[in-house]
């Protein structure tokens, strides 16, 4: 395992200092409960919170700031906060209007998430609601969820929550909006490469140089398929007809695009891909409305990419345009 | 060689017009000579271009757009543009106010953007300015230079002098305060995995598991010495020992760094050697005015990160905090 760091074990708070120095006018770190803080938040609209394991920079501390998220509660690698993070990231940034977790469907964040939750509710009266994003179309259940995963669509989630907080809507109004993101996104990827978690040092799983893994998950979950590589055009193609027959997406409908890369890909073949995925979108008659295209979900230094579609209606486009001011997203 | 790519002879023109899809508000890709445009440029200032060989993604066309550059010539991957896509470039966005070329010393670019300026001076009548970045300190005479090589400082000075252009300052006081970025900014890199030209097809030089490339340039240059694998903690101090000593950096200076993957490096990865580089400045009382972290001047899918510095005064501390909106750089 050759990685830009020092050991497994400080990574992660080294990682978030790290974050914060270069950013001190947008975040502050406590280290503590490892909660990236937005720094001077707006006080009385609805909190924001999400997280989950690290090693998918730059979500979810990235995604911290005005417009978007309150705190990012930061697991150690590819593992959940614990509950007792995620409730002080609840009571340390409580407002008279409520807080909304943004929650990805794996069992070990649910489960501390909820937890937490409960405690915040129970012992501090604070409102809480909760979302569950799980966008990944690739498998049904997985190694480390029921039901499908929640992935790179989380983004859209934060950014269109985010901005109707930032409009002062009401927690039942934000988690609303959310749910409604949740309901019109659809992801799917695919690994050139394993990743390397660094606490065990070797490949999560291994590809031949001819190989790929399709549908695969942003911790190296398995996918739908170990196949053969192809090229932009075909992988474009085979990712554009299963989202498009999930939801449906259909001729006619307006979409936010993600081009997604896992975190060793470089932006010359995202934006290839893009290429590739934007004219599969035309022949359907799909209309991109909005895109993004780099590293906003990763799997440590795994290459490969994923593409999200998200069907936008009137309200969606309005957040989703609304100002933002994070590390990894300013302006959309 | 696993990309994702359909191939290596369509690959510029297909990452441009990707490109180009995803940011239709800010870019126009002519595909003829290869030039990303900046959509509505302003028609009464100084006008700037850069390019160079792609492979550097998000350098140039990333940085094309209001508060930066004009247009960005875009060469095969790792070759300079020719003279006459330059000239192109020059006589498609001709203003009174005369035209800045930001060169990086490269001996293949210096021709062809010489030759295109004598040619458009000659034959339009069009004011031409040129400047070479030429910030990375690792070697002093190169493969492909003669005198050190320009890496990811350009993407400071094409900030402050698209700064100063847009501010409507003259061809030469623009001039003037680009080369003052570049007496003032100085780089250092390591290579920890070879990259692949996509033409080529096999790894441009060979690293064991437990080794580095020095001081290693954006095309996989060799840089000053095989190094055995370091802690990030390690390589911040070397990095940080040889910047501060070239320019020389002393306790009292406030600097902009730049904190720049080569393009497989994960984002965790460049904010663990922030942590590392900000202890570093901290200890020799050199002041971080401001900070980047990311994908900024690659090196296709070479692991690796380099650190620049640049040493401010209130005239650039200004510029670089003045609006930019680009599709890699948006605010400061």
């Amino acid at each position: 395992m050759k990685k830009l760091i020092n050991n497994p074990e400080s990574l992660v708070v080294e990682m978030c200092e790290g974050m914060a120095y270069a950013h001190p006018d947008k975040l502050e770190f406590k280290k503590r409960h490892k909660l990236m803080m937005r720094k001077n938040p707006a006080k009385d609209k609805v909190v924001l919170i999400s997280g989950g394991g690290s090693g998918h920079e730059p979500a979810h501390a990235g995604y911290v700031g005005e417009g978007m998220l309150d705190v990012a509660v930061c697991g150690d690698v590819f593992a959940s906060p614990s509950t007792i993070q995620v409730y002080n990231a609840i009571v340390d940034t409580e407002t008279d209007a409520g807080t909304l977790l943004i929650i990805k469907n794996y069992s070990g964040d649910i489960m501390n998430f909820e937890a937490a939750a409960e405690m915040a509710e129970d012992d501090d009266d604070i409102k809480v609601a909760k979302v569950y994003v799980n966008d990944d179309i690739a498998v049904k259940d997985s190694l480390y969820t029921v039901g499908r995963r929640g992935v790179a669509g989380s983004v859209y989630v934060h950014k269109i929550a985010g901005a109707a907080a930032e409009a002062g809507k009401s927690l039942e109004e934000v988690t609303a909006v959310a749910q409604k993101v949740i309901d019109n996104v659809k992801s799917i990827g695919f690994a050139l490469t394993s990743c390397t978690v660094p606490a065990k040092g070797t490949p999560t799983f291994k590809l031949e140089e001819t190989e790929i893994e399709f549908g695969v998950g942003i911790h190296g979950e398995p996918g739908v398929a170990r196949q053969a590589m192809k090229s932009a055009d075909e992988l474009a193609e085979e990712c554009v007809d299963l989202l498009a027959k999930d939801l449906p997406f259909n001729a006619g409908d307006e979409v936010a695009v993600m081009i997604n890369g896992f975190g060793a890909t470089p932006l010359q073949e995202l934006y290839v891909f893009n290429n590739s995925v934007y004219r599969q979108l035309a022949e359907k008659g799909i209309k991109v409305h909005n895109t993004l295209v780099g590293n906003y979900m990763t799997a440590l230094d795994m290459a490969g990419a994923s593409v999200t579609l998200l069907k936008l209606d009137d309200e969606l486009k309005a957040y989703l345009a609304a100002p933002v001011d994070t590390v990894a997203l300013k302006g959309v």
